[in-house]
Parts: C-alpha cells; sequence; structure tokens
C-alpha cells in the first residue's frame, strides 16, 4: 500500500473567490461560502486520478500551505479561511473515506497567542476525524519575529499534539519578506526548525512529540557537518559531551519530496530509511510534466524504487510502515 | 600547491576593543586604532601555524564575516570598520606575502546606495593589491529588505567586479533577525543568491561575472529538483523553454567548505569539479578538534583525498587550478 | 436607450484563483493566468441575462472595485493585477460589444508616484478601446495618507484625462483600516473627494475635466448646509466672496447608486438632472432579491421611473442623454 | 420651551493659552490655570446673548469637540484639559443655572482602557450636577485604529451611562489624518458609529442605552437603501430574517444639525420626528451670517419651523418632548 | 543703556486661540485671525511696564520658543504659526520702536528641507527691519533625529545669517520627549549645539558667523574641563595639536540668563565679559517674584551689579557695546 | 586614606572579543569566555600602577559604562554581558582585595521590566561581596522613552537598593542618538536624574535611598537658578511652599569628576562638601596626559589640594570620610 503522507486538498476554483472576500470584508463579517456539493466532488474525482496515475493509494490531505495567509490581520479572517480550508478537507475525505485523511490547518496567527488556534484543532480531531496538523513555523510569513518552534511558545500546541498522539507536518506557508518565494522559504524554515529544536530541549520536555520535516529537512542533511562541529564548540555555545548532532537528526521524520536521486540517497543514508515517509506534496511545486522525460516532476515513487541501495524491508517502510507508526488515527480506519 | 579560497584574517584582541570604541563613537568621531605591529606579527604566527598543520601552502584572507556589523549605523561605523579589517589584512599580507592573499571587505550598508563602497573596492585592488572582495548578499543582517544580488542595485559593483577581473565571495555577515544564528543564516542567503541570480538576466548583463557561493551553494545542490522542476513551470513564472536549472547552475563556483564526505561527493556530481575550489574558512565554524577522530573539523583535505571517484586532475583542479584560474592577480603573484 | 454608467465585470470563479497566485508570488515572478475562452462567455452570458432582466441595454464595466487590492506590496502584483483585469474587461466587450464598454482600471499604487499608473491608462483607451477610468482616490485603501484628489500628486492623470477626453468614475476600492467595511469606505471617500476638491483651484487648472462621484456623491448633498456655511467663514479659511458650494457641486457628475426614493430626489432637487448618470454598481451590494418586494434591490430604474417630478426629457437626461456627452468615445460607437 | 441639546461652552481667550501652556509641559507638571471669574462671566454673557437672538431657552453645553485632543500624549494632558473644560462648564452652568446644563467631556485617550475615563465621568454626574455626556468614538482622531463602538472595549462605559440614565452625545473631535478636516471627520464617524452599532449586539446587551447621534445622523439616512440591501444579502454577513436596518436606526436619537431644509426633511421621514432633538451646535460651523439672509446659518429654529409637514405635536417634541426624554436630570431641574 | 539681548514677544491671549485653530485646520485651511490692534497693544504696555520696573532700555523680542511647536505636522501649520509671531512681533515694534526690536522665528520644520525657512527670514530681515534670528537646533523637539548644528543641513542658514550679518540666538523651543520639560532640553542643546559646532569646521567655512548660545552656555562652561581634555585624546578623535577647547569656546556669545551668582561669575571667568550680552529672557522661567527677596527671579541686572570683580568697562561691555557690535542693524536705528 | 568611588574595571583586550562573540550570537548561545587568569592579573597590575601614580589608596570599580550596552536586543545579551563584568570585577577584586572593591552592573534592559534585573544584584551583594551598584537611568540608550527615575518603574530597585543600604552611582551608558556622544549624553542624564527625582515624591517614600550623581551634577549646580526660580512659580506647577531647589539637591551625593578648579569651587559652594565624594572615573575621559601640564587630566586629587578655601576636615570628608558613610559594606571591609 502506498501512503502518501504529504499531499494538498484540490480546491474548486470558486473556493479562491471566496478568499477575496474574505479578506475584502477584513473579518467585520463573514460572507457566506458558496461551494457546491458537486464542485467538491468534481475537484476530488480530478485529484484521484492523478493518484491512480502515479500509483498512490491513500493521501494524507491538508490545506494549500501557501494559500493559509497566517500573517493577514485581522486574526479573524485567518480563522475563517483555515475553517473552510478543513471543512474542505473533511467534505473530500467523506466522499472518498478509501482514499483520502485529513490534516489539518491551524489558524495560527502572527502575533496571537498559539492557544487561539487550539480550538480548532480540537474540532478537526475530535469531531471531523483528521489524524494530523499542518505546522505553519513562521506564522509572521517572512515579515516578522516569530517564535522559534523551540521557544515556549508552542508549548501548549506541543502538549495537545501530545495528548492526540498526532504528527505535526512542519511546512510554512507564504512568504512576504521580499526575498524569498514562498517555495524558496519552505527550504529556510524548515531548517530553522530542526535546528533551533535541536538546540533546545524541547524533546526532552515532550518526548513523544512527533515532527515530520517536509521536503527531505530544507538544507540541514547537507549542512550537517557544520552543524556536528558547532555542537561540539564552547565557542557557539555547544560541548564534546553534547549528544552528537547527527543523533538528534532521528528524533524527527522526513518525508521524500526530493525530486533529484542523489538528494533522496543522501537523506536515505543520513537520517535511515526508519525516519523517512513517502510524500508527494500534490499539488504543488512538481504538478507538471517534464519534456525530457515525459513524466511528472513529483512522480517521487518511480525515482524511489530506482535507487539500488533500498531492501524491500526499506521500501515497505518507507512507503507504508512508517507513516502507520506515524499516525496511529490512520491506522484505527485503514488495518494492515 | 594547496590554496584556501576562503579563509578568515587572525586578529589580535585589541582590534575588539577598538571595535566596541568605534560602536561607542557611533561616527562621531574616529577613535585611534592602536593595534601594535608586534601583535599583528603574532596573531599571524598562530595563524600560520594552523595552515602548516593542515597542509595549506596559501591563505586567501578576507574579513571575519560576522563580525562586519553592516547593519550598524550610521553608516560612519561600517566604513571605519571595514577599512581597519583590510588595513589589517594588508598588514597581514605584508609580513608574510608567500602565504597570504588579501581578499577585501566591503563598506555595503543597509540601505545605502552601493556606489558608496567602490572607494574602499578601488583602494584595496589598486592600492592594497587585493585580488578578490567578499560580497555580503545581505547588508541588512537578517533585518530587512536588502536588494536580492538579482537587482538593479547591485549593478555598479558587478561591473567594478568585471572591470578588475577580481571574483566575490558570496558570504553573509551577521544575523540580527532572532530566528537565525549567523552560521544558519550563511546557508540562507546563500541559496538566496543563487536561487535569485538564476532567475535574472544578471548573467547576460554580466558574462564575465565571477561569483563564488560559499559552503558548498547553501542547500541548493540538495534541493535541486525541487528548482529544476519550477524552472519548467507556467505556474512559476518558468517555461519549457527556459535554460535547464542544472546547467545554469554551473555559471558559479562553489567551495569546499561542506564537513560531510556526503555532502562533498554530491556537490562534485552535481556541479563539477571544474567548478569547485578548496576552502576551509579558517578560522570559523570548524576550528576546533573533534574527540571522535582527534582531527580538527576543517580539514578538508582529509576528507577529499578519501573521496574515492575523483582522479588526479580532479583534485588538481579543486585544490589548485580553479582557484588560479578565478583569481587572475594571484596568478601574477605565485607563478606555476 | 438605457446606458448603465456604473457596472463592474463578471469574472469567473478561476479568475480568483490566479488572483491568490499573484499575491502568492509576491511579485518576483508572473503566475500564468489560465482562464479558459469558455469560461469568460459563460460568466459575460450570465451578466447579459441580468442586463435584460432590468432593461440595460449597455453597461460600462470596470474592474470589482473592492478586489484592486491598490495598497498590496510590490506594486508589481497590483499592476499584473489590473493589467489581467482591463483584459478581462476587453475580453468581455469583444464578445459583445453592443452591450459592453470598458472602463479601464488603474495600477495606482499607494506610494507610488502617479506616473507609474500612466502607461496602463495609454494601454486601455489607445490599444482595447476603453471609454473611461475608474480612479479610486485612496490607494492605501484606508491605511495611510493617501494625497486628497486636490493634491498636486494627481495633476499629471487628470491632464492625461483631459488629452483624451475620458471621464473618471471616482470610486474607492478596500478598506482595510479596521473600522470601515469596504462598502461604507465608498462613501467616506466619495465626501473627501468632493469636498477637497471644492476647497482647491483644481477646476480652474483643469476646466474639462470630468469627474462622476459614485453613489449619489456620498454624503455631501444630504450635508450640504455645513459645508455652505463654512464656505462663508473666514474661520474656516473660507470667504463671503468665494464660489458658493451649491454652484461649486454641479462642476461633477453623480451616479443614481441610491436605493433609497427619497435619497434619489434629494439628489436630483439638489445638483440638477443634467448631473446625473444612470447607474446600477452591478455586480455589487445590491444583487440580491428584496423579499419585501420581490425585486432586486439595484433596480434603479424602477425606483426613478416612480419619481413624480421628473420630467421625460429628466430622464431621457439620465438613462442615456447625459452618459453619451460624458462618454465621447462611446458615442463614437453607439450612434444615437 | 426650546432646548438646545447639542450647544458647545464658550471660553475666554486666555483659556487657550492655558492649552498651549498643557501642550509644552507635556504632563510633565501641572501648570496653574488662571481664568477669572469675571472672564468666565463675560463670556456666558455673551453666549446668552446669542441665545436670546435665536430664541433659545435653554443650552445644554459640552467642550468643543474639535479641542478636546484624545490623542495627545502622554495622556495626562488629556485628564487635566478635559477636567479644565467640565470645571468651565460648571462655572457657567452656576452662573446661569436656568439657562445652561452640562454635558460632560470624557478624557477617552487613544490607546488606554476606557475604565481610565470613568472617574472623570462620575465626577460630572454626581459632584457637577451633568445631565450627559459627549463621546468621542475616535480617540486616535483620525490617526489609527479605534475600537468601533460595537466593540467590548466601551462596554464599561455604558454600564455607566445605563446606571445613570444618562445620554451620551456621539460627536467626534480632532482629525490628524491629513485627509479630512475635523469637520468632515464628524460625518465619516457617525457614520461608522450606526453602521458598526447595528451590526452588532450592543443594544441586546444594553436595551437602555442612550445615544444621540450628532449632525442629523451623518451620511446614514441618505445611504441607507444601501445598508438596508447588504443587510439582507448573507454575502455581506447578512441575512433575510435580520432586523429591518430602518428599524435598527430608530434605536438612535438624531440632532437636527442639518442646516438645509431639504436634509432636515428626509431626516424626520426617515427616523421619525419622535427620534430627534432640537439642537445648534452653537458655536460651531454654522455660527457666522449668511450674506445671503442676513440669518446666521445655524438659525435652525427658523428652518425647522418653516418645513410644511410638521404637526404643532411633531414641533415640541422635537424642541422639548423629546429632551425632555433622553435627559431625565434635566426634568428633576426645569419641570414642565 | 540697557539692552536685553534675549526676551520674548507678550501675546494677547486670543493669539492662542489661534494657535489652537490652527492645529485643529491641520493645514488644511488658513484660519482667519482676529486680534485686535487694541489687543497687541494693551500686551505692548505691560510688557513695557515691565522693562521700566527692571531698568531695561530695550528689548530684542523673539517669539515664545516653546510655543513655536517645529516638530508639528504637516508643515504647513508651523509656517503660519510662525510667520503670525514675526507679524505680532513687526506690530508691537511698530508701535515702540524706541523700546523694541524684532528676533525672528524660523519656520524650521522636522525633516524638511533648511531652504523651506528661508523665505521668511528674507521676510523679516528685508521686508520687517528685524535685526537678528531664534534658531532652534532641534526641530524634532525631543523625538528624533535633528541635524547637529555641525552638520551641512544648515549650510545655507549661515550662509543666509553671514550675508545679512545677522546674529542667531541659539535656543531650542518645545520637547516631546518626555524625558525632559521643554526648560530642561534647553540646557541640553545648548551644550550640543557648542560640542558639535567645536568638533566640526564650521568656523573655519563661515568665520563671521554669529552665534549667541542662550542660558549662560548650558552645561558647557561647568563641564568645560571633560571637553578640555577629550579634545586632547586620540582615543575621543582628539589632538594635542587641536585648537584648545577653551580658545574655540570663545568663538560663541553667551547671555547672562543665570539666575545664579556664582555660576555668572564662572561664565565671566570663562567665555570672558567681551563674549557675554545681557538677557532676561522675559517673560520666561524667571518671571515671577522671589518669596525670599521679593525681586523678581529675572531681575538680573542686580545680580550682576554684585558680581565684585567686574569693571565699569565690563559692565558696559555686557550690557550694551556687545550687542551693538552683535547687532549692527540694531547701532543703524539707536546710534550710541 | 583615599578611597575613589566613581572608578572602573580594567579588562583585558580578549574581553572585548568576546564581547562582539556575545553580539554575534544574539542570545541564541552562550559563547564561552575565554579569559585567563594571567590576562585579568596583569590588567589589574596595570590599574594598581596608574593608582600609585595619583595616590589612590581604594578603587570602587564598577563596569566601563559604555560598553555596558543596555539597549541591545535580546535582553539575553545585557544579561550575559553585565554578568560577565561582574565577574570580572569580582576575579579582580579577589586578586587585590585591599586595593579595590566592587560596584555592580545591572542588567537594566531597554523596555523590560526592572525586576528582570534583580537577581544579578542580588548576586552581586549576597554572593560577591559587591558594596554598591551602577545605575543607568536611561537603559534605551538614547533611542526612546526610558522611564524617569522619579517614575514607579523604579520603585522595587529603590527598595532593593535600601534594603541592602548599598548607594547607587547614577552614570548613564551608551548613546545611539546620533545626536550626542556617549560622553555628552553623561551630563544630559544627569540632569535629568536630579531634576525628575526633586520633581516627585520618591524621597519621601524612600528617604534612605542613597544616589550619587556623577560627574559634578551634570548642569545643575551651574543652572541652579533657574529650577529655583520655576520651583515656585505655580505656571511650572511649582508652589511658595515647595521645599527649596538648593535644600533638595542636598538629597544627593555627588562625585569630583571635573576637570575645571572653578567648577569643583561651585559645586563646593553649591551642595557643600558633606554631599561629595572623591571619584576620578579612571579608566575615562581624562585617563590622558595633558601636554601644557604635563599631568594626566583626571589627576583631580592634585586640583582639589588646590583649592584655597577648603578645611582639612572638608578634604578628609571628601577623601574619605563621606564614602565611608555611603557605602556601609566597605567599611566592614577597612576599618578606619
Amino acid at each position: 500500500m502506498i501512503i502518501d503522507s504529504h499531499a494538498h486538498v484540490v480546491a474548486p476554483p470558486v473556493f479562491y473567490a471566496y478568499r477575496a472576500n474574505l479578506l475584502a470584508a477584513g473579518g467585520r463579517y463573514r460572507p457566506a461560502l458558496g461551494v457546491s456539493d458537486a464542485a467538491v466532488a468534481e475537484a476530488a474525482a480530478g485529484n484521484i486520478a492523478i493518484m491512480d496515475g502515479v500509483g498512490t493509494d491513500m493521501q494524507l490531505i491538508s490545506p494549500r500551505p501557501f494559500h493559509q495567509m497566517h500573517s493577514t490581520k485581522p486574526d479573524q479572517v485567518v480563522h475563517w479561511w483555515i475553517e473552510a480550508n478543513n471543512n474542505l478537507i473533511a467534505q473530500t475525505v467523506a466522499l472518498h473515506p478509501d482514499r483520502f485523511a485529513g490534516v489539518a490547518g491551524l489558524p495560527t496567527c502572527a502575533g496571537a497567542p498559539i492557544e487561539a488556534a487550539l480550538p480548532e484543532l480540537d474540532r478537526c480531531i475530535e469531531e471531523l476525524g483528521f489524524v494530523g496538523v499542518l505546522l505553519n513555523p513562521d506564522p509572521y510569513e517572512g515579515t516578522g519575529p516569530s517564535p522559534r518552534l523551540s521557544e515556549e511558545y508552542w508549548y501548549p500546541l506541543f502538549e495537545r499534539l501530545v495528548h492526540y498522539d498526532v504528527p505535526a507536518l512542519v511546512h510554512s506557508a507564504g512568504c512576504n519578506s521580499g526575498r524569498e518565494t514562498y517555495s524558496e522559504h519552505f527550504v529556510t524554515e524548515e531548517s530553522i526548525a530542526i535546528l533551533s529544536l535541536l538546540n533546545s530541549d524541547v524533546f526532552e520536555r515532550f518526548p513523544t512529540l512527533k515532527l515530520i520535516i517536509s521536503h527531505g529537512g530544507g538544507s540541514v542533511p547537507y549542512q550537517i557537518g557544520r552543524w556536528q562541529a558547532e555542537r561540539l564548540m564552547p565557542k557557539f555555545g555547544g560541548s564534546p559531551d553534547a549528544e552528537p548532532f547527527e543523533e538528534g537528526l532521528r528524533r524527527f521524520w522526513f518525508d521524500t519530496v526530493l525530486h533529484n536521486p542523489l538528494s533522496l540517497e543522501l537523506l536515505f543514508k543520513t537520517v535511515g530509511t526508519d525516519r523517512v515517509v513517502f510524500g508527494t506534496e500534490k499539488p504543488g511545486s512538481g504538478s507538471g510534466t517534464d519534456p525530457k522525460t515525459g513524466r511528472v516532476f513529483d512522480d517521487f515513487k518511480t525515482t524511489i524504487d530506482g535507487i539500488g541501495f533500498l531492501t524491500d524491508a526499506d521500501r515497505s517502510a518507507v512507503y507504508e510502515d512508517n507513516a502507520r507508526a506515524l499516525f496511529p488515527r490512520l491506522h484505527a480506519r485503514i488495518p494492515a
């Protein structure tokens, strides 16, 4: 069975007209959302066709990250928008319960206390039956001092995740800094997430916290030597007695969203196949056809199948077993 | 011969008291700098001992990047500080002309026109005999909207570099964003530098511009598949007719400052040994001893020597030939 | 013939997905716009059905004002979005040249010189054959110090309008102040437009400038006594020798977008039927059905037909003749 | 009997020298106020002469709104200034208890909790015997995000008003936005006050809250059709089941400060004569002589007397009865 | 003859009502100023009585410094206010040409180019016959980075002063920093003026520039040892070859506005009686009666007469001769 | 015995490299401090040589004020830096307990609650045996609205000082306003400290609070007449019944750091020799040699010895007795 742990909901076009209306209303009133069931069904059917084309059995779908607008003001706009996204996901899952499971967007808002995002988390897990959450580590979207994941700000969220035993897919959203595209910002934020957490005591405080770092861990597996060195040097606040960096790195999970075979090999060798889950990011940066190969860029399964040193057990872990371990609520629904 | 293209000047401690006094004076007057010749000689001798320890014949030394303080106000402080750094480098080179060559710091200041940094560039090349420059692509040091290297802001500098035929080592400086350490910010800025330039026409405007990206190119060689895909997709402003990303990437040079053998292998395979120059970043993140190996972390030559697929020609290119091609002014001084 | 001088283009839903993508790209690249001809045709057909329902022969269509996002940064986003809107209008007009004429959106950007918006104005008039422009007097959209229309900032635009002899429909766009909805802000900005211009020498500088104030002139016809008084009082910088306020007011044109019969009567009596043009703002605030009357709120023609003191000549002026005088480029296309 | 519910205290000139000294002291000390009794008496006598000229029996006097400076920092300056104003009013009332009653200024300060303004409210009602308050709905004076009257921020004030059964005259103060004069801003703020309150549950929470909207309700009676329509449309957060807008509007009271007969007619027809109280705003925008009529602009009684459709009962309500119902504390002093 | 080189105009109270109206109008219109000739005459007569009381023959009067509001926005308000002040001074001088001479306020505005203040300077000197100017070295009034007098910003003003051969009385205005009262800020700004100018080449560029430092030179004569020392130390940018600080100090003039005999003695001994002019700052901080002595605090002449070491020539210089040398335009009017 | 109550620790140069590293780390990690015991001993020995040269028996040493960087962000940097300074002082005192005593730096941070600085105060007094504290009244270092010492903000610190019976040396630190050098800012802040406290009830709340004002009291003894006058005038919030200013001034202590004999005389006469303690500020502005006298500028003892009107008792008070009274914890260590 092929489980795609990093996928996004496909919305009908009118959903974006609603988004524009929400922005214009500015939180002063809640415009009615008029997405028909037929439109949702048509969008979902299109997505299933794509899944069938690349052999995916099940997608864990979350909101399109770059459309989440966590830094938009007032916060009310973000809340209403994220709720609409989660409702759309729930509607999609209800249409095809054997092909989709829900990963919840969270209304984390730049400058707001994290507690304000928790009721929507509760609703998604308890009422809508979602199995994980999407966690944007930079609610300011490139415009200000979001607390790093290592900071106390995030503890109440981590407590709730541990309580439900649901993992978080760490994935930034938009980027308004003017220096990075949102896609470039993904890599930066994933690196910050790993490095700040490994320089903190978060995993000691929350030993069962499950975090999946998108896009193969940003830059960290490639730059790992730098961080191994600094970890040992007092000048950088490190110590020869500290936990080796490469061991700490294995506290995270990673997805396979690296379109380059050499990079996937580096990832598997660096963090181990027991810490990697299959993911496609569909629909996303790779959802087009490469004129050279005739394949869509994000046909990751073909690429992974081509890596020689992986055993069958490795592939089974990456394609299915690791995801089942990570998402116990999924397991309840699709017994092995 | 082993040429280290990425190294930094070692300053005597009193140099930092001068730095503190400059900050306190706030540009309203220029405190006198009292670094004795003996102190400079002692610091240089220490550095040569380190070079001998790892087998380096020549270092191209620039200011310590994270001490450059390009975003400090008023700009006068930055100018006086960078000038003092360049003077210290010149003093060090004069003591050991066969072991050191100068790479100039530039007084690029957050929010100031780039033209204000050019007189110091001229002084370093024409009067002090330097062979390259250190280029911080983020003068705001993580606090604001530095123009990306793709923007017109930088053209006058590029023109001057092309005129002198001196390369620039792209390397960010401090980081005051509160989210990244300066060391983490290096990786982010190197990635932004590559990605913004390859989405621009800068290399068409300046075909002979020579840019070396520090630390093995940030995250780009690892995340290359993502950028190859986006380059072809109209949704991201790309086109199937665009220059393939992997070809564009070979317009840059890269250094070897990756402490991890697997990452160095990925780098060599992705950009080719003809685009990589030996560098150690000494003194920097790796200048301590690994308790496991007993070696200093930044003993890169031992690591490179251990990569099996490199030929002698490859090694000669990386250790010496590429650097000679990049730095013609160096070649004049140390004929092959 | 019934000419509706204040109407807006109806866009297919996918146009708003493009809007979201533009916002996410942040001006760093231009996402491809994929609106099919069929989708445009379907949207236009829907609009024509509405026109037929209320007896409108021709609509002068402009972008939906509150979606224009003039204060979004960087300015590049605004330019691309306004261009896309104008292209959509041109496409719609081309499908039904006898039912629609184009009124151009302008890429006026908060804080940018007005000159930057003029090339798009030229394109719309000269290449696309538009007959008027939509003028947002508050590009900051409620967030800052937009120059009032009385200020020199706007002169280059006024010169161009006079040159082409095209009128401007004064109509604000979004509002992000947190105090007003965009709809409430319309009224405020229309009032500011009138009052600031009548306290300036703009009409002396540009005697042939044609400005239509939307929504029956904001609050001014109702509050007119206040301004008549201040105009005469030295304490407010006025003078007994100044042009009487009520005469100055007749330098503007007004539309009929007032859903209340009493208010329309006040407007006609205050400014005269020779200064009012028929307008519906469709689709806009009134595009739903009143459960009490069974009529759509913005069926203004029925309301106007019910005002007893209007003569046939008055009605002909309001419905057709005044619009022909205002829009000479329209007249060329639909001879009386 | 003619009761003028919207009038302002006349201060002797030296009161403004005190204002300038308060601004200069910046809250760091409290300059002594040296206004002699004789100066106050002279100013009051002048005002009575004006009242006699237009036939007013009693004025309810409050501070001159545009001099209140609610956004001045530090807040201490505002407190001292408002206290001085209220003291001046009390002094004036004490001189002519049968001709004046006090309406209190409130030291509402931009960004400060509303609770800080309540002790002065208590002092004015309990110690000075005032009968109402002046309520500026925009303490930021056009420079920032004042909470709308619909927001929780204002509840403690509303509770206190209900407790004392004193009405509030809603009237903005200065305007520093650079876009509107303070006089223009009055109209804007009155409109925001009505629209935000009618889109809230404030009147359900405080059913006996009494609010008088100055200047005939800003733009709302004229633009009423727009708000009637939006109230019914889900797109604007409305609903066909909502309270009709025109009914909601009658929860407020309005004054007659509209210098134009047509506008007064529209007001009476729209909200009913039982919701309008006589007011002159003297001294204010209309306190000069119209060269055409030879009458002062704000001789509203003559204008109202000229409206044909008003009955004697209507006039009695507007001139006296409604004010007595609104201000029970006034009634205690001047029995009918 | 006793010439008071530091005195301020006495305005009738209604002048401050005009000030409040100017602030409220916000530059959008110019309220009419209604100060009657009788009111001006009454105020001037009061001032002459005070002069006679302390034996002053002639006052050089300038605007009340702390009311100048140089940092108020928009600049138009400052211009209109300063012009009104200068007109009031001219009116006062015209009434008593043998007792008063004019010292002009300048509309220097925070953040505006200094050139914008020069037309009013020209008007005062050429048309109104003023003899000097009042120079606020901190137009931001404690809220921001006013250029120090040593900076190029001020050169155009210095050129004009030299051209006319009129001196400037250096005297700050209001202070909105929240840390200092305006009176405390006077001392700070006078110190900054002296210290920044003596660390610059301004007196080499403008050798005939005449600057009078108010209030006996701020803190500088008392703290002189500190500056003498730093002037010689390279650490502070000084040099043993620099002009001694105490010599530089004598490039300025100073007034006698020090209410303490010991301090006046220190001043005379430190800068010499040839650099001090008699001044009273009336009306100002000292314009009240000391209960201990029964004298007004600012009866400086009595204090100076009591200093034993002064010769008759010293006193003549301070009371009259130095002022004549400083103000040649005054000399033309009152020949010795 | 000569006790120098105002002196600063002499740090080895490498201490400033640590400072630069702290700034670069930005609080994200704590770099190791590598100052060897030998380096500290060498620096201390140098200082003792200077003391012997001018005849000082004991120095009370505090951090170099202008290097304290209280406004640097994040606050963590300030805490670590101040702790390092205090540790260095403790190390120095431990080497020469009969020549040095510690005066603690406090990690007061711009915008932070004062309580955050108290644990370090406790540590210094209770664990390190310090005898006083250094108090910067402007933690914003010239860039913002530091609460004046008169404000409630500082009460918790005052309570703690009273509890321990340790005095505070009031001395500002850096200055980033762009208008004053840090040295000039010292004078400004000392004046603000005195004036704000004497216009407050702080000494009534904390009658035993001991504050020493550096540099002879800033400008206040020289400008005392001005403040005496304002204290009595209602216009400035004063009153004839208020405590005379000159009496209030004697609630403070002052040091002798005035390099000018005339100024020292003014100080002694104004505040009395019982309120002055000997201080040299070494190393500071005066630590160089005057080419004219051949003496170091800050050889204050020679200057004081030259003042004729001082008695032996006066000198004993200034040199030793007052300091013993001020610093009871010192007395315990060096019995008379």
